[in-house]
């Protein structure tokens, strides 16, 4: 008896596009002053928030993407207290972090108070971390905002920007990782998301070299993950260490214990040491 | 000065497309007594065969399915001399297994003859295979000729079937496993692509729970690639042994000098590791 619309929301790159059947009833059509905050109901994903008609995050897979920019870094270093998220305005990534019972604080460094609103109000689950004591919002330029913390004082920095157009332009500037590299601790980690193999080549490529010139080259890694509702299928991250931590710095059963114990679904102790694994034409991108 | 059209070619599945932009022209169009057979010719991927409107391979990202279905395996046993295809019409898998000098014969079944004459004409460097002394083709039913082949006459054979629709739908069912485990020789491995665990995830799963019920439970291996042209970018492929075989069973010294000799793009010694290793959401799935 449901009738059902045939409506369908599609993502348009350059030469590519994705598109998802939703029911027909925009749930949020918002014009902000940074962008077009937008939220549909599809089928296959459920609830899915679109930042200017880019898709940011489902309700069905939300967690892919969430506990991959969070707890590799976190794993690895073992003791992060101190965590900044810049951009990460669905609250998904403070979520994962608010799992450490060390943790003493998260400040979300979001510039768009449209995107916070949204969440709270259609994505509960996601944005649950913004109700939490340790939580700390910051409203505004990240790139400002980076440039005006103290020297060494964040354990992790995680880079949660949307893709390379409109407010997030700078968050892909060598002075805004500068900045971080000198605002972590001695032993601190940042964690980016750096876009896909498979699109925007010479952006993935470009953040990985950055990266390598202002952490060393041999200090940063990119490891991958399956997220279906970004373009390609195929996600990137870069994990770039200031001190001595490494990907391989984790403790196995720690990393295991603690997948068990907050039942992630995604990330596990074995997926953290395959992710790091790059098909051989990624790493020859790398290496070019 | 180059006027480009703005044509797009889409693969529609029941919530979610992928729509691909092409040149406008189609370079076949053809209605085999099968299915229909199109090539277009993308700006992201190059030239892209489709079947019945699904996108079966691209110029640009072929490698990526044919190097994964293929090696694993071959790495695994490590001597086999007699494979079979069931499917495989672009040869593009029976590229990858004729890099083996021990290789003797491989079979390719192909149902539609279209698709053969179509990869030569078009993909020459994915139907090179054809060309090959070692190569046979049978061009007929694959569920037919796998129930006459002798018992114990392959040392693997690999499922390339396209989706669960149209001519393949024998090719899903136990009674077609059950052939294949008979035409195995005692250490005989299997490969079947197995779609995804974020598509069609009840054909994921069964055919799982199916090879399991004729190879054994502790006998059948998921592993995973990145297949940006295959819905949610995210495909499954399953390994399955008849004897003692497994996955751990490759020599990594031996599996690395293999893809450096013949330059593979995707597959090296650690993703044969690192593509077993799942999500903890497929596992769950998987053991359910």
């Amino acid at each position: 008896p449901a009738y059902k619309r045939n409506v369908w929301f599609t993502e348009w790159g350059k030469d590519s596009g994705l598109s998802l059947r939703h029911t027909g009833d925009k749930l949020v059509d918002h014009k902000s002053p940074f962008q077009k905050v937008e939220v549909f109901n599809t089928y296959k994903y459920g609830k899915m928030l679109t930042l200017d008609g880019l898709i940011m995050t489902t309700e069905k897979d939300e967690y892919v993407y969430h506990e991959m920019i969070a707890h590799p870094a976190m794993q690895a270093h073992k003791d992060a207290k101190r965590v900044l998220i810049v951009g990460g305005g669905d609250g998904g990534v403070a979520r994962e972090l608010l799992r450490y019972e060390q943790l003493e604080e998260v400040v979300v460094a979001e510039v768009d108070e449209v995107v916070i609103k949204t969440a709270r109000e259609h994505f509960p689950k996601i944005a649950s971390s913004f109700a939490h004591p340790k939580t700390k919002l910051e409203i505004g330029d990240g790139m400002k905002y980076v440039s005006e913390c103290d020297d060494a004082s964040f354990d992790l920095v995680i880079v949660d920007s949307p893709d390379r157009v409109g407010p997030a332009e700078g968050l892909y500037s060598e002075e805004f990782y500068q900045n971080i590299h000198r605002i972590l601790k001695p032993n601190g980690i940042m964690v980016a998301q750096s876009e896909s193999p498979r699109f925007n080549e010479h952006v993935f490529v470009g953040i990985a070299n950055c990266h390598r010139k202002l952490f060393g080259n041999d200090k940063v890694w990119t490891y991958l993950a399956f997220v279906p509702t970004y373009t390609t299928g195929m996600w990137a991250f870069s994990f770039a260490s200031k001190g001595d931590f490494k990907p391989s710095s984790i403790t196995s059963e720690a990393a295991a214990s603690f997948s068990k114990e907050h039942d992630l679904q995604y990330y596990n102790e074995d997926i953290h040491n395959a992710a790091f694994v790059l098909p051989t034409y990624v790493k020859k991108m790398l290496e070019a």
